[in-house]
């Protein structure tokens, strides 16, 4: 019987893993031995702002670090960051810091292997194939959107065709296109190319026209023969790290792959998955869609990181991080406060001990794990492996499919982000768009109630207004989008501004 | 002393080369033994449409395999495909066919290691920090184009900013833009850097602004860590072949990097080097800017690929072939006729061999290279064995640097294309396109006459109408454009469409 060995190439520094491949074998022959690997959930507080991280990746690997040196046969799984925001110098890189670094960081920032490029040829290639259709009269209509991975403020809003047709268009930032999301949710090519075949190139007289009408798949799937290989790499430490999948949780799923993660499970006891930006978008889609849609692996823990300037610094922001911390323990989860100190900070921790204490947490884990690494954690382990070791199997949440849309919205409102149904608020147009979108579904044969509701928000808000007093919090819905190759209706609210194609700083 | 194998990696199912680093060391210790190849610059009769290939992929293949049954050492250096042509289903891959195959010609054909999508993504981040740019009053136009791997046909002409800016644009296929230029042209790391640094990013009160005044360099550079790597794949008989450098001979430079085929020189005593489309685009290139303007290695020795229907079915279009075999045979090149024979064509080669006699054409090889591969080759190879196996030394072509570029101009008309300076004509604002580029070399403190001059026209013509008598065909002259960091100038000439972003077909 092959290994993993059998299905693992040298790419360059880093290693590429055929994860379909493995996962059907191991399918395919039940009695082959394999490991169950408990999953915990790597998020963090919500950030202040998009560009200012918490140090979720860098908690991730020193955390493995620290599992290992402990015994324990622990993993990570990253989502590969987007090269076109680090290239732009617009955010640091996601591969960790100082001690808590990849052994290749520079790898992993600066395009890995060409995962996220593929994926952008892939969708814009589709939008070549809907022009096509266009010219042949297929169409009249285009509606999957061009993509970028490099931001670049003047594509927010384009006209193409110009001088002839005139097309108003505008492109979005490659991590968040659907078929990254098809990357991330599919757990076979076969899956992939049924789901590229239903994603919607646009219309002909108003009826939604699918791509398995109009295009050879083959063409798309072959460009993403690599794309769907999660990556291997390690900790300076030499901690195993797959990496694969897009980020952006905050306007897309951006979660690490659902194959790279089940395959870790299979390899490893012990298996951090890196969810962010906040625990309201990366912890949120892992939970409602992965886990209660797509049938992901449900954490045995979470890890909530926060430095300590973002929990305490803005008094009307404070409610936010013991809101995550509590959200995910009522979901059942055990869940562990993390305080990523930057230096100097080290005097803060017996304060926030306190803190924690009297918000009723878990004892929090503290370190400076730039400077530190996996040591700072070691000794402070116990009860997050007391959790791992223990045989409680974690009971998943129920999926909402076939739960009215707006009640799912609502029910995310409440659960993530604290809003009651009652300040739940529609601006104009966003009913007209719901309408329309349970449309499109029908026209497909399919009811938009069993499609994955997937916020879209700024990263660093959960409402409309965050400083406000708990009972005038609102989120206000915008707008509605069918992704339907995916299987997810993007919904977006929040009155702040999401950044499809930021401008770069 | 590091080897070759030093400078080598894994990536996946082909191997990549740090070539820089390699050429670096054999630089610094001129002690260290190596291989002085000659090069056979495999080249190709003017297709008649774009999209069909005469074999020059194929009979490199079947050309190096067969030289190595013959005992001698040969390698052969390709170009990259254009991936999103490829994958468009616009034209089949460059990976030969047949036995006369690469043994991995998915990876050749789509996509290969990223080496493109970085450079794509490396060109457009370009035109961000060009926006910021602009944001901060550093510039207030932007003259470096956006690029697209993927054709779409309404990318050619693009509105960005739209609603504010309205800034019109278009964008350019990504193989034929100024930095896979600079890729081809660079001897390390640093000349590329200074090259990108030289780039116009645009002007600022109609005065120049070049990258390096604006950008952090090793943003641009750091992506292109890997693109600047040869890859290594090899014949399905196992013969080494280099892929490097991008196509579009006829827009662009469209030729192998330097590099690839410098180092290939020194591990190998025969480098076949391909270049096309026809001898007029690829080999016009090759030799008339990276010989005579970069110092690469001039050929010991030409292959002219035709089909027999090419060369013979058109009538009006017969002069081209043997046009170009004499042309090459004129420039000192020992110069070989090459047929390459479709299925129920074996039986055209007396004929076609008479032709050539009657032509004063050296002995014609001849074969159904896809069904027969190098075999069909082997015996056929005395005369270019010879050839190779002398001692002469080729001499190269001068260069034209400081000759006025109209001049250089009608020489290429002259020489590549049959035509006399008294039938090169100019269109309406010709001459001030080239008083404008004349006008931005000054303001960068550089003549124009000292840039390298590439034509910039269709695939499939030499002059304005090639099927007219040859004392009727023209060439006009349409527009000038400076690339300030490769160093070359780009004239149009000819009236036939350039397809800078092709529809898919």
């Amino acid at each position: 019987m092959a290994t993993i060995d059998d299905f693992t190439s040298q790419y360059g520094l880093v290693k590429k893993i055929d994860a379909f491949g493995y996962l059907n074998q191991l399918k395919q022959n039940p009695n082959i031995t394999r490991k169950h690997g408990k999953i915990v959930l790597v998020t963090a507080d919500t950030p202040l702002k998009a560009s200012r991280g918490e140090g979720k990746t860098t908690t991730t690997i020193a955390l493995i670090d620290a599992l290992r040196a402990r015994g324990i046969d622990a993993a990570a799984v990253l989502r590969q960051p987007s090269m076109g925001i680090t290239a732009a110098g617009s955010k640091g890189g996601a591969s960790g810091g100082g001690k808590s670094s990849l052994s290749h960081p520079e790898l992993i920032d600066w395009g890995l292997c060409g995962e996220m490029a593929a994926i952008e040829a892939a969708q814009n290639l589709l939008v070549s194939f809907a022009e096509k259709a266009i010219d042949e009269g297929k169409l009249d209509t285009v509606l999957v959107p061009r993509v970028s991975e490099v931001p670049s403020r003047s594509l927010r809003s384009i006209v193409v065709d110009a001088g002839k047709g005139d097309v108003p268009e505008r492109m979005v930032l490659t991590p968040t296109c659907e078929l990254m999301q098809i990357v991330v949710l599919s757990r076979s090519m076969q899956e992939l190319e049924t789901r590229v075949g239903n994603m919607v190139a646009g219309t002909l007289q108003d009826k939604p026209v699918l791509f398995k009408d109009l295009t050879e798949l083959w063409r798309i799937t072959n460009i993403l023969t690599d794309a769907v290989k999660p990556a291997l790499t390690e900790t300076v430490a030499g901690s195993p790290v797959y990496v694969h999948g897009g980020p952006f949780a905050n306007v897309s799923l951006g979660i690490p792959t659902l194959v790279s993660v089940e395959m870790a499970q299979t390899l490893h006891d012990v298996v951090v998955v890196e969810a962010g930006y906040g625990a309201d978008a990366g912890a949120q889609k892992w939970l409602d869609i992965a886990c209660r849609e797509y049938d992901a692996p449900w954490p045995s823990a979470a890890v909530v990181v926060t430095r300590a300037t973002t929990w305490r610094d803005d008094e009307a922001l404070q409610w936010r991080y013991p809101f995550h911390v509590n959200r995910l323990e009522k979901l059942g989860i055990p869940t562990f406060p993390m305080i990523n100190l930057w230096e100097g900070e080290d005097d803060l921790v017996p304060g926030l001990r306190e803190l924690a204490a009297e918000l009723g947490f878990r004892t929090p884990v503290a370190g400076n794990l730039f400077r530190d690494g996996g040591e700072a954690l070691a000794s402070q382990l116990d009860a997050i492996i007391d959790v791992l070791q223990a045989d409680a199997v974690p009971t998943p949440g129920a999926s909402h499919a076939g739960e009215d849309v707006l009640e799912t919205v609502r029910w995310i409102a409440q659960h993530a982000y604290g809003v009651p149904a009652q300040r739940v608020v529609e601006r104009d147009g966003f009913a007209q768009s719901l309408d329309e979108a349970r449309g499109l579904a029908s026209a497909l044969g399919k009811d938009l109630n069993d499609f994955a509701v997937c916020a879209v928000k700024s990263p660093a808000t959960m409402t409309d207004n965050d400083a406000a007093a708990e009972q005038d919090r609102t989120i206000t819905l915008k707008k509605v989008e069918v992704r339907a190759g995916a299987g997810v209706v993007h919904v977006n609210l929040t009155s702040s501004l999401t950044t499809p194609m930021p401008k770069i700083v």
